[in-house]
């Protein structure tokens, strides 16, 4: 995500989706207008507008595509369960690697205004939760496989993959609602102790790190 | 918190704290008047103002506010250190035993909207800092002296309790803003298991209820 001169053309409704990434980090949700999505783009409000009746059905097509976009990344099937699983939390917390942690505090601080809308909007409230239970049946299908090839303990995936997310939202939203800016890298430390303890049969404590993603979950 | 009828009476500042919780309970922030405040209040609008300048001043305040009453709350010096940090999380995430589980959804709701405007707004992010920091320095106490009476693996108390609030911070935030409504019931037992494996030392699986408080850990 974020378009580079160099990247190949594409089509319309990636460069408002690109488009409306650039201007939700550069002006946040509260000031966000099809205007200031418009000025990411090379086209005109018209062109927003003839796809997207309202910048709420342009935001809920943005959740959509930042899960799209989580998928199509930690979509690395058999790699180790561990690494995956290592890759994911890394993402989760700070980005996707490629894109800079700027972009990612700027996302997320938009994000937690979006999410602060969801108990009185309910298109967000849906697709918000989509991208939850479709990035919690990830980490379950990640941890079972991990139980399966015995390198994970017998551990209830439901409860790892809602702890996991949980600790890693509140840790983002510290992260940008706080004066202290190590929260996220404290959380990190925690979660590498609890996956040591809880998760890893012993002799498992090998990790990698790799995968993209946001997916809304913020 | 939450003013009975047969409540002994109270100082003006008190009473405007508890008209601040039940107009945020009942309107939101997004929708929080001075007016709304003063409806739920036995004194006029000006009362309010003599007392605060703006409203940002008032839920600063308010803030300061669910930190004491958490801090009172929570303040059981000598009880068993396994049973005061099942208590603080039975209550960060469920509320005060005494307060109605609705109640405590609402109030979570409106400080979602308070937290997504703090990285826009100093004052608010200093007190939420400050609740924050408060909140986190009594579970690492907790935890030392767990660690000290042996009950307790010898663990890093800042890891354990940056988790223990980011995941309780994101598990309450879903619980408002996703469909499912057992985000927080599951988180509960994630932990469970997290103190099993990571923080008591075996034979130390007992523990107890008890305590209140809200924080602002929202």
């Amino acid at each position: 995500m974020g378009a580079n001169s160099d990247d190949p053309p594409v089509d319309t409704e990636e460069a408002i989706m690109r488009a409306t990434y650039r201007a939700l980090c550069n002006h946040g949700y509260a000031n966000l207008t099809m205007q200031a999505i418009a000025d990411e783009f090379d086209k005109t409000k018209g062109v927003l507008h003839y796809h997207y009746d309202t910048k709420q059905d342009l935001l809920v097509s943005f959740l959509e595509y930042l899960l799209s976009a989580f998928q199509e990344n930690i979509a690395v099937d058999g790699a180790d369960p561990a690494e995956r699983l290592e890759a994911l939390i890394e993402t989760l917390l700070f980005g996707p690697p490629e894109r800079g942690r700027f972009d990612h505090w700027e996302l997320t601080t938009a994000m937690l205004e979006i999410r602060s809308e969801a108990p009185h909007n309910e298109e967000f409230r849906r697709q918000l939760s989509r991208n939850h239970e479709t990035v919690k049946a990830t980490v379950v299908a990640i941890v079972e496989a991990g139980i399966e090839q015995g390198i994970f303990r017998d551990v209830d995936p439901e409860q790892v993959a809602t702890l996991l997310l949980a600790s890693i939202n509140g840790a983002r939203i510290y992260q940008v609602t706080l004066e202290r800016d190590d929260v996220a890298e404290v959380t990190r430390s925690s979660l590498d102790a609890i996956l040591e303890h809880w998760l890893y049969c012993p002799d498992e404590l090998d990790s990698g790190s790799k995968a993209d993603g946001n997916a809304g979950e913020d």
